[in-house]
Parts: structure tokens; C-alpha cells; sequence
């Protein structure tokens, strides 16, 4: 039962559409972030097949009854993780312009998952979902979160006038790093600064051609 | 050693861009299909990790120890099956105009995927090259293939002049159906043909604006 840190916060700050990578500190208890971080590692060292209440046990100096008692399984470890991941503090770029705040948006997601270190346990809870229902349904929770804060750039673009009010700010900044996700976890394509800046050109041309105009959510 | 098929042909034409869906007979040997077919559903019942080779024995009525004499393992199993996928003689929608054919291709690409029982293997392939890197070349080499037949709708589109001769077609192609992918497999959010209209629209758009423009790649 003993319910001390033993491996030590871990530095970078989150990328923003990376679930899962760690941050240091936060307001959540020191026995949560030790769970959390022992996941994380499992996530990266072995993936979510492979990950063991036993490894996070042994990782997070938390005893396996407690775990069991509070997450109920390695499910809601897995979710927890995911949960906590999302609690940050993360804002989207502000360059000043559309143009820029779109094109660092996906430079950040690209840098994100170029350092395969940096990039496993995302990667596993992209994974994950595909073998648990709530694993899914937390991963789709942290997106919709994530992507809401990104809406801040669209909001801003239109106080600017540089965007029809009428923009699905939600379509457009998906429409930002979809083809970034796609080559990385459908046609296993390599990415480079090139293509992230495309893909920003890309989903600005189309708002400005008015394809993301909602008459439903007018701004 | 019975080398004969068990379990009958089935039915649907095999939709464009969904790997390992099933399709009636074809120029490869029996054995090969017979074996694909149990593959393909042992995936939809069971997953990649869930998948065995006794599975596909049982099911293809094909021995084991055939099965490990000429596939090796499970993998190869699994890559055989992805690499029979994309010896379909599929084409890409040809409507007469670059609109048509870009939205017909995310509708298509939409449906695939609609049908929970036909999405299963594909959909299972995909989550097999999170775990196994020889299933990651397999799909990322049914992908390029895929995309490479999708360039006809470009490159008609450049004959009728609606389109710059130096549009990137592979860029353009990808940029219509990943924000599907990246709704159904990353941010796990639900899909509608509006949906698939605005994807081919703001490609569209983006093509047009030249976005896509690559002077090393002129047409």
C-alpha cells in the first residue's frame, strides 16, 4: 500500500494533439500522476496489448490492490491516463495571423509524433481504441477537447476579418492535420515540414473558398 | 494435407479504399483464397491480436502445417491477405467531371467503412500495423498502389482542363478522403455524407487554389 512516487516527473511539454505525452507536475494527486506516468512508460515500452496492472504496479511503487480498487482494471488505467493527459493547460499557436497560426498547428502536431520516443504512448492510445470501447470513447473525448481549444485560432481569424463568420472552426482546424494523422496511422507514409505546411495551405484555401461556411454555426 | 475450399466466395464488389474486403473468385489459387477468406474472417471475429493460425486451418481447411510451410506465421498470413487485397481490378469513379469523381471517391470511401461487417477486416488490418511492422509495409503498399490508380481521376481532370498540369494527384487524392480516416480511426467521431461532400470539396478548392502545385511533378 505504498503510495509514493517513485519515478520522476518527466520533462517536455505536451505537444498538443499527442494524448498522452507527459508533463511535469499538475494539480492532480501525486498517486494519479504516478499511475499515470507508470501507464505511459508501459504504453511506450510494450503498447496497450501488452501493458500489465503488474508493470504499473512495479512502476509506480502503487500496490496492485489499490489499483485494482480505484481503476478497476487496465481499462481505466488506459482511461485515466488519457483523462489526466487532457487536464493540461495547453493553448493553440498565436502567431497574429490564420495563415500562421494553421501552418504552426501542424508543424506542432507533425514535431509531435516525428520522435518515435516522444511518440509511443500516443501512439499506443491511438491504438488502444481500436481493441477497447472506452479507450474509444476517451480518445474521442480528448480530441473533441483539444480541437474545442483549437477553435480559439478560427475565433480570432474572424475578429480579424480574416475569415467568414459562417467558418465550422471545428472542420477547419481537423482539416489542419487530418492528412498528418492519415499518413501516419493509415497509409504509414513519412511526413515532413513540407507536407504539414500543405496541409495548412490546403484547409485555409478551402475556408477562404467557403467550404467549411456553416449556416447552422454562425459565429 | 486437404488443400480444398471450405468456406464459399462472397459476395460484394470490393470498395476502393477499404483493405482486405472480401471479393469473389480471381486469377490466384485456391489455396491462396481460401486461406485469405479465413483470414479475412478470422479478423472481423477476432481481431489482429485475436487471430490464430488454428483459426485459419480450422477455417480455410487448409493444415496447419501447411499454413506454417508456406506463410511462415501469422504475419504472413495477414500480409498475403492485405497483398491479395490489392490485386483487385478495382478503378476509380469516372463521372465526366474532377467534382464528381472526388466526391463519388469519399463517398465510396465513406460506405466502406458505414457497414460494421464489412469494415471489420479492414479496419482490423489497419489496427494489425500498430503491432506488427511487416503489416505496416503490407498496408502502406496496398495504400500507394490504391492511390496510384485514384491519379487517373487527376490526370482526366487535367486532359479536360479543369485542373493545373502540375498538380500533385497523390496529394490531392489523399487530401479528399483523410479527413474520413482521421474521424473514424483518431478523434473516433461519427461520419455523414456532408461529411464526405466538404472532404472533396475543400480538396477540390485547395487543387484549385494550387495548393497542390509541385513544379517537380508536371504532368
Amino acid at each position: 500500500m505504498t503510495e509514493q512516487r517513485t519515478s520522476p516527473p518527466a520533462d517536455p511539454p505536451p505537444p498538443p494533439l499527442a494524448p498522452g505525452t507527459r508533463r511535469p507536475g499538475g494539480r492532480t494527486a501525486r498517486t494519479r500522476a504516478a499511475v499515470r506516468d507508470a501507464v505511459l512508460t508501459g504504453l511506450a515500452e510494450h503498447g496497450y496489448p501488452g501493458l500489465t496492472v503488474e508493470y504499473v504496479a512495479e512502476h509506480s511503487g502503487i500496490h496492485k490492490t489499490t489499483l485494482y480498487r480505484r481503476w478497476g482494471n487496465l481499462e481505466g488505467l488506459l482511461v485515466d491516463a488519457l483523462d489526466l493527459a487532457g487536464e493540461d493547460s495547453w493553448t493553440p499557436p498565436d502567431t497574429g495571423s490564420l495563415e500562421g497560426d494553421l501552418r504552426a498547428l501542424a508543424h506542432t502536431t507533425a514535431a509531435s509524433f516525428e520522435d518515435s520516443t516522444a511518440a509511443a504512448a500516443p501512439t499506443a492510445f491511438i491504438a488502444a481504441a481500436f481493441h477497447s470501447e472506452r479507450a474509444a470513447k476517451a480518445l474521442n473525448a480528448f480530441y473533441t477537447e483539444r480541437f474545442a481549444r483549437c477553435e480559439a485560432i478560427v475565433a480570432r481569424a474572424v475578429s480579424r476579418r480574416e475569415l467568414d463568420p459562417r467558418t465550422d472552426a471545428g472542420a477547419l482546424v481537423r482539416a489542419v492535420v487530418s492528412p498528418l494523422f492519415f499518413r501516419l496511422f493509415i497509409t504509414r507514409e513519412p511526413m515532413d515540414e513540407a507536407l504539414a505546411d500543405r496541409s495548412a495551405d490546403a484547409a485555409l484555401a478551402a475556408a477562404r473558398a467557403g467550404v467549411f461556411n456553416s449556416p447552422a454555426e454562425s459565429a
